[in-house]
């Protein structure tokens, strides 16, 4: 029963992230969902983005959080437009909120929009909102587990953060056995080994969305 | 819609787990459900209990994850009974399923039952599944902007460990804000701040554990 109602939920929702997916195409903006577990870095992601992006291509952001609106102030000191949406307790992004929030957004002058997801694993993965490509962020301090115990959210992303890798030498954490585990789950998956507080990987980061907003371009 | 769909579930769910408490109660059985991110220490703050409880109570385990046995395998070296519920990309644990697996617990033997649930900070805090009380744990690596961010869970929660204090001088996490708020949101809950790497705030836990599982056998 519970299942059902599931698949409808998740029909219903396809069909407007397609809607959304080709109004963002027509007018040429590439739209990344950003996902993680809470505290995972997304939005430090975010602002490292902005501060070496934001002059070269014209971005914007939606934030999705429960509650509150303190990511959506961290983005905003950047001078970036940035739209939030308080999902009230629900625990991810769906295409009808982000439909309903585009409007707000001056879509002729934008390449990029990324939408950050609400912090959680699991839900926000089975939900498009339309976007051209998921991308996860996850802390090492997460462990190198987490691949295989939260696999559908890596083979949905194009792109995994391996974040905080600064922590690295006071964790427990077997970076080869996890990002062996990503590329099993998602053979030829990017994988970006990052540290926001340190700079770490936020070239690579940048220059790997650079090439997406390129494509996109055409 | 999908909110009404939402509190017909939740209905649901909670007569299950009324169901469940009576059982429990019956046999004379602490449930605690035990919540928090991917990758808080959720397993290790169970294994340093294990160590330090196993011969005092009589204590079993049912491990929540969407797939592998990874956490059960951990639980099942310490001579702990552990019962695995694979809920096969589901975010959360509910009644139904805690009511499925109970009889192949022996709860006439038991004093003590922890139920692990999914790796979650959102959805786990909405769904009882018949436990005497929450507890959430939080990695001070995710940020002490949490608990207002995903308030439900804290408010849900008769005990908060503020998990991984070890790397306190490797993060930017200001405690005394992060207490603040957890206390704004439930007053007078008890916080304990931890450490499962160096054994810190375990003895605080235990105690407060072995409390609450003297309450009910009165």
């Amino acid at each position: 029963m519970e299942v059902r109602v599931m698949k409808n939920i998740l029909g219903a929702n396809d069909q407007v992230a397609a809607e959304n997916r080709a109004m963002f195409a027509e007018k040429g903006v590439y739209v990344l969902n950003l996902m993680g577990s809470p505290g995972s870095g997304k939005t430090s992601v975010l602002e490292k983005t902005m501060e070496r992006l934001k002059d070269k291509v014209r971005m914007a952001v939606i934030e999705g959080d429960l509650f509150t609106s303190k990511d959506a102030e961290r983005i905003d000191r950047h001078g970036v437009p940035v739209i939030q949406i308080n999902t009230a307790g629900g625990c991810h992004l769906d295409a009808p909120m982000v439909q309903q929030v585009a409007p707000q957004l001056d879509l002729d002058s934008l390449d990029l929009l990324i939408v950050e997801n609400v912090g959680n694993l699991v839900c926000p993965a089975e939900f498009a909102v339309g976007e051209n490509e998921k991308a996860v962020v996850l802390s090492i301090t997460e462990g190198a587990d987490k691949p295989m115990k939260y696999p559908l959210i890596f083979k949905e992303s194009a792109v995994a953060v391996l974040n905080k890798v600064d922590l690295l030498p006071y964790c427990d954490f077997d970076m080869a056995a996890a990002t062996e585990d990503i590329l099993t789950l998602h053979p030829g998956m990017k994988v970006i080994e990052a540290s926001c507080a340190k700079g770490e990987g936020i070239e690579e980061w940048c220059e790997w969305l650079l090439s997406r907003v390129a494509a996109v371009k055409g």
